[in-house]
């Protein structure tokens, strides 16, 4: 069922009725202008005589308990024109009249000529007998009474302009959402705290992952050490799953004349997300205009075309950490989950038709391994097909089906769960994009593959086939994780910072408790910086600061350093190290050598 | 002594003038334009009635050859200007007349009033008694005979435009060389065959390291599947040899707001070098100017100044792969040695004065090592210091002293020879330079460690010191390779594309003799993809080709992998492999252990 045809929507409606009546009681002459239910709760935007503030939110709040537990029933009233205009004017009625018409008149007139215009009203009698009504201009519908109204929060307030145009006055929008239930309340109010400890924004700045700098600009990540670290282990462990399955790997310039775009219909089709080009201005044979690249996938086809090719040599898979820009709108950027400049983990795969279902197959296995050694175990796919009741389409219809059968194949061999989602396909072939589950439950659309008949058109690619004659190849676009950037993101918040041990910028940390363990502390720091983990050399610290053990173990749970070797006189006479894990805790001493078979189980 | 002052300069004047007098008696009509010594031998450019090929060379070679060896004495005369006119313009001396005349007597009206005017002559008589006279406009000097041109060489024709003026009529340049000996100049003819077998960019192409594309634009270079994984095992190495002396990885943007580049000052001293910008030409508050990287020092100084500093955080030591952009004159890029786009095995170590001359050792210590794997053991050093008389340099003098006090102690100490160049620092402190002799003598500017003064100065670093103030820390700028693709370019050229074995983009190729040997070929070859030698997994190729044996090691050589392991029938009963090395060639059947012991050594 939609959301908008949910109880769960109507009830958010009545609480945004239910805050608005509230707001009436308690802030006369507040002028109210709209209160719809939105994706996580609802707002409603009122135009207050006295500016409201956060502090104002628990009396409010309050308010709206009272007023939801006296069972007021919502009821409809369909009125016409004239009857609507008489009710707003109603000074009579708390919500109404003159004096806070404003907004409410606006929006009557905005109601089509012939369409029905409606109210709902709640309303109560006080122990004194007194009528209280809160009637509002809504098309509706909602809950049959107040009292359905019993898990709800305001959240927070904002500004925003009249209509959302910045010429209109700013009015005061106040945040708020509900549930059915209060377990489902308190779930969500539990979910965006947790959110928020483990915002990748936050975490990457305390874990000294990333930063950003108003003069290098908007959505252009600086990696910092740890961060830095934790890329190149992402990208060693991607590139030795790519060698194993017979990847080659390249290199391409971050730059290339306009011509390569004015071929790939990057120009026609892509400009609205391109960096401003670089054109020489000067005068001159040479000159050329030069564009940042917002894709790597051009530059691939020109490899693979720089050679004759026989059937024999295909598929021809190139992969690449490709770094690309693209001129996102600066509202739209958020961190590194949405950069400007970020490193997408791209291959093209130039494959024979009658490859075509192998190749997916293997570039499915691949995504699913990537999946499973970040953790992230909970995903499912979305088939993007062709809508064949649009003409937007290139290629012919029995590629188009044999591309389709061979995702939907690939997918019901790997297992992989997945929805058919037509008329989301790319214009130049199927697509299969992976949702990710976090920890929280949230979704995440990270990886792609993308099949395409466009490309090797456009640029006139072929092999030789048996039959000696030239045929065409196709293209797979791929990308496991996505961009770095996005999928450093979301295991930042998916592991809360804490990574697993493979993953960790720094693995161990060698804690000395006096100066007169600081030899040893080195000497254990450098064995274990010789000993390979995981085919790479462990990573080691070093805390030897003239500092309590108590601040060096709290330095190093703040870092999420997955163990902390700690060594004090005992350790010196016995050859041992503390060892204290992030997860277990307290692990006791033991040899170096112990520790080692610990962390290798 | 300057070459413009030695004997061989001399000679190859004479050697151009001979040349001239072979043209004039062979070729009747040819009008003499100017024929200077230059740096690897001479030329002449030359109107001849009829076009010169390449083929008239050795017969000009022979009339120079026997003009020689007639001991003509080379003899100078001083003219009046009316004198010199009236010779050139003397139809019965062979190279002069008014036929031939043109371009002397524009020489002639090109010499300043006051300015002596002279001729070389050198004569015969044949064995009828006729007197052959050579006379040219000349200021010398010149060898006393030509006896003395006993080593020469007629190398190529090129077209010329007199006075280097494309709106003046293209001559003939005709290029020679010459010597004092047969030896020296059979040394050099060798080396100049040897230079054309290594050069980069056939080596490159054949080998498939990279290519260049039209629509990707000049000094682009795209790093095919070789030559992307050479660069990346240059990296690794690279990468864990910094790790080791304490170094930090970061990945900074390949682009910044103009921001950025007006505070380092790029935006002044630095702009023709730069690409042209990105400038957002559409309304809005945020829009900006952006600019592809030239350098990745601002970067790393953000990083920097992005936190508070203790002494005792100091040395700090960010090193990037970064690729950076150069808006290089067409006309000045060459293949990888020089491109647009490249990428900097950059380092910036910031550093307390009192740390200078350890980190500096430390660092020509890194380069050391470096240079000696790549196996460029030939270097010398250049140290560019100030020029007292100059007053373009920033910083104290103090800092200066100890900053080229810290340089030469550090090459004294690692024994690295260097000359002092004064006047050569960079206007923020001084730098020392590596000058690498390749296997064929030829010198190379490689990398470059520079003493920074000013950028700290201009982005105000600070770090507390122990007395808790704020102290100034010093920039160490620092790349042992210089750039990666002119690293590789180099050692292309060095090792004629054989590169050792630890470098090799395949180190090993199994070969199948036939069909039959294929499964055991694909087990030898999976089992040393397993193998790690030298830090990484083997890079290993299959050719189970149809192709004869023959064919198989013919191709295997061509791309200069090392070893050859070729499986037959007999390795099948024997459980062995067949080893040919590229140096050694046959070493004959080999268990794989034996192999790899082999290897290992």
């Amino acid at each position: 069922m939609r959301y908008e045809e949910s109880n769960l929507y109507r009830l958010r409606h009545s609480a945004a009725h239910l805050l608005a009546q509230a707001v009436t009681e308690l802030y006369p002459g507040a002028k109210l202008a709209i209160g719809p239910p939105v994706e996580n709760g609802f707002y409603y935007d009122i135009d207050f005589p006295t500016p409201l503030r956060e502090e104002d939110l628990p009396k409010l709040e309050q308010k709206m308990k009272e007023l939801a537990k006296l069972d007021q029933r919502i009821e409809r009233t369909e009125v016409s024109r004239e009857e609507a205009r008489a009710l707003i004017l109603d000074a009579s009625i708390p919500s109404m009249g003159p004096d806070v018409a404003e907004y409410k008149l606006q929006l009557l007139d905005a109601i089509p000529e012939g369409e029905t215009i409606s109210f709902y009203n709640q309303q109560r009698t006080d122990r004194e007998g007194v009528l209280h009504r809160f009637l509002d201009l809504c098309r509706g519908p909602h809950v049959d009474t107040t009292k359905e109204i019993k898990a709800f929060k305001l959240m927070s307030i904002a500004g925003a302009y009249w209509r959302g145009d910045v010429k209109n006055k700013q009015l005061t929008r106040i945040y708020g959402t509900a549930f059915e239930t209060k377990e489902e309340l308190d779930q969500h109010l539990y979910m965006l705290e947790e959110a928020k400890k483990r915002d990748h924004r936050i975490l990457g700045k305390e874990l000294g992952l990333f930063m950003f700098s108003p003069r290098v600009g908007t959505g252009l990540p600086l990696w910092l050490p740890k961060g830095a670290t934790l890329r190149q282990v992402m990208i060693d462990f991607l590139q030795k799953e790519q060698v194993k399955r017979g990847y080659d790997p390249v290199v391409t310039p971050h730059i290339a004349s306009i011509k390569l775009y004015e071929k790939s219909g990057h120009i026609i089709n892509y400009r609205d997300k391109m960096f401003p080009f670089m054109e020489d201005h000067t005068e001159g044979s040479e000159k050329d205009t030069y564009i940042l690249k917002p894709m790597n996938c051009p530059f691939h086809i020109e490899i693979y075309a720089s050679q004759m090719r026989s059937y024999r040599d295909l598929p021809v898979r190139y992969a690449e950490f490709g770094t690309v820009h693209r001129y996102e709108q600066s509202g739209e950027v958020t961190g590194i989950l949405r950069a400007r400049g970020f490193t997408q983990d791209d291959a093209h795969l130039f494959v024979r038709p009658d490859q075509l279902l192998e190749e997916f197959i293997g570039v499915v296995d691949l995504m699913k391994t990537v999946l499973n050694k970040l953790g992230l175990t909970s995903y499912r796919a979305r088939l993007g097909t062709k809508d064949p009741n649009d003409s937007k389409y290139v290629g012919h219809d029995d590629n188009w089906k044999l591309a389709t059968a061979a995702i939907e194949e690939a997918c019901q061999k790997m297992g992989l769960e997945y929805e058919v989602s037509p008329g989301d396909a790319a214009f130049y072939g199927p697509k299969l994009d992976l949702i990710i589950k976090d920890a929280l439950g949230r979704d995440w659309q990270m990886g792609t593959v993308q099949v395409d008949y466009n490309l090797p058109e456009r640029f006139e690619l072929e092999y030789i086939g048996e039959d000696s004659k030239p045929h065409r190849p196709v293209m797979i676009h791929r990308a496991p994780f996505g961009s770095l950037e996005r999928m450093i993101g979301l295991i930042t918040e998916q592991y809360a910072g804490a990574f697993p041990l493979w993953l960790a910028p720094v693995q161990i940390s060698v804690l000395a408790i006096a100066d007169r363990h600081n030899e040893r502390t080195l000497e254990v720091a450098n064995e274990l910086r010789e000993t390979i983990f995981d085919t790479r050399n462990l990573r080691v610290s070093i805390d030897d600061r003239r500092e309590t053990l108590g601040k060096k173990i709290r330095d190093a749970q703040l870092a999420k350093v997955p163990y902390m070797l700690i060594i004090g006189d005992k350790d010196l006479e016995n050859g041992t190290v503390g060892v204290r894990s992030r997860e277990d805790g307290d692990l006791g001493p033991m040899t170096l050598e112990a520790f080692l078979a610990h962390i290798n189980k």
